[in-house]
């Protein structure tokens, strides 16, 4: 993703208080309070311009949804979609996830998505990519029992190498497809990037892993 | 594979007797008496021409190898190459993969192999494939703990659907690699139809799975 930065876009993202929370640190072990009732907690990684989480947000009101990304011009985008749908269930964390265990509690959340995140393709970054074993580990951590993790990529070499990490953090597998716009399994919401690499006919890979008790 | 019967063949076969056992369901819970001495048990399902087991019992004179194939006439040309081989750790059985739980006994083998298997491409024969959950189940009876189970395919819907059997199946995944041949995980012991299929330039997919306590 290229950082053509606007002017101005940092001023604005934190004008948006309704969104964004500012001091995540803060909730961590109460995000509910954050909302109006106690409800299942499903986090977005890397959420780019937010299509995917602000479209789960709008289908499903019985769930909070919580946003992360690094890129503050980006997590404008996504921002400005909630407002525009005047979303109820959503908030943003202009974050990263490398400290994501400093703001979640043990078992806090029901649902991370990761969506096309960075391949990192050489080998000697494979401890970026988000789905490594350390990554992993922590998100373990913060999921409830029989939480789940919901990966797609474009990237065939990203979801073999994650499909064993999946394994090997002891997360089981579930719903594993190689080519999800023309298998069984259908995931009707979509990502910008999904869209974009649809379009150009490339297959998407999906998997979950849930943690068993 | 084509059912090309040569008149005889079903003759031949019978006379090895050193390398056919005639009768496998009177060795079910004492397979190591066909044997001179206790060792594990590795036994390859639908073996084909035997090219992979009879180099692998070469290998590994520590294993002892039991080979299965249901057709005779192909069975015999695997019992060939091992009595070529002068092998003493390998067996044959012309038998039927599907009545395997009356050969075995619960924890009486450490690895299974599982390679090219006929794929039966339409859903309604999804339960005749040899990784369909239900020959799983049997498959995990009969292994020890820790007991392993190796796939290799060029079959890539095959293989998706392999993935979310073994792991339905709850046997832990290892080693998943779509490429096999141009990837980091080196499998150099080849079978007939992956030499066939790798000659043509297409990919191997192959994974493990192992039964955790
Ligand atoms: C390739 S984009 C995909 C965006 C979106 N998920 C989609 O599918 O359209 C990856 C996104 O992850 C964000 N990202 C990468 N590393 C991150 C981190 N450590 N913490 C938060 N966001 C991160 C990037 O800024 C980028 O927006
Ligand atoms: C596609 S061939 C692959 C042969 C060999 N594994 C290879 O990779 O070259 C599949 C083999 O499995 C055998 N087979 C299929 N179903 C079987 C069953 N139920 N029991 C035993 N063998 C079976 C077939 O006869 C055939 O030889």
């Amino acid at each position: 993703m290229r950082r053509r930065k606007k002017p101005g876009s940092k001023e604005k993202l934190l004008s948006h208080q309704l969104y964004l929370c500012e001091e995540p640190e803060k909730y961590k072990g109460h995000w509910n309070n954050c909302f109006d009732e106690k409800k299942p907690i499903h986090v977005e990684l890397g959420i780019g311009r937010g299509q995917f989480i602000t479209t789960l947000a709008e289908l499903n009101p019985d769930i909070h949804y919580i946003g992360i990304e690094i890129k503050e011009e980006i997590l404008l985008k996504a921002v400005e979609k909630a407002e525009t749908k005047k979303l109820k269930n959503i908030k943003f964390l202009w974050y990263d996830v490398n400290k994501i265990n400093d703001i979640f509690n043990q078992g806090e959340l029901s649902r991370i998505y990761i969506n096309f995140c960075d391949p990192w393709p050489k080998k000697r970054w494979e401890k970026r990519r988000l789905t490594h074993r350390s990554f992993l580990e922590k998100y373990k951590y913060i999921l409830t029992e029989n939480g789940e993790i919901h990966f797609k990529t474009d990237n065939e070499k990203l979801f073999e190498f994650s499909l064993n990490e999946f394994s090997y953090a002891g997360l089981r597998l579930n719903n594993i497809t190689f080519d999800l716009h023309h298998g069984e399994t259908k995931d009707p919401v979509t990502t910008e990037y999904e869209d974009k690499f649809s379009a150009m006919g490339m297959k998407i890979y999906r998997c979950e892993g849930f943690k068993e008790n």
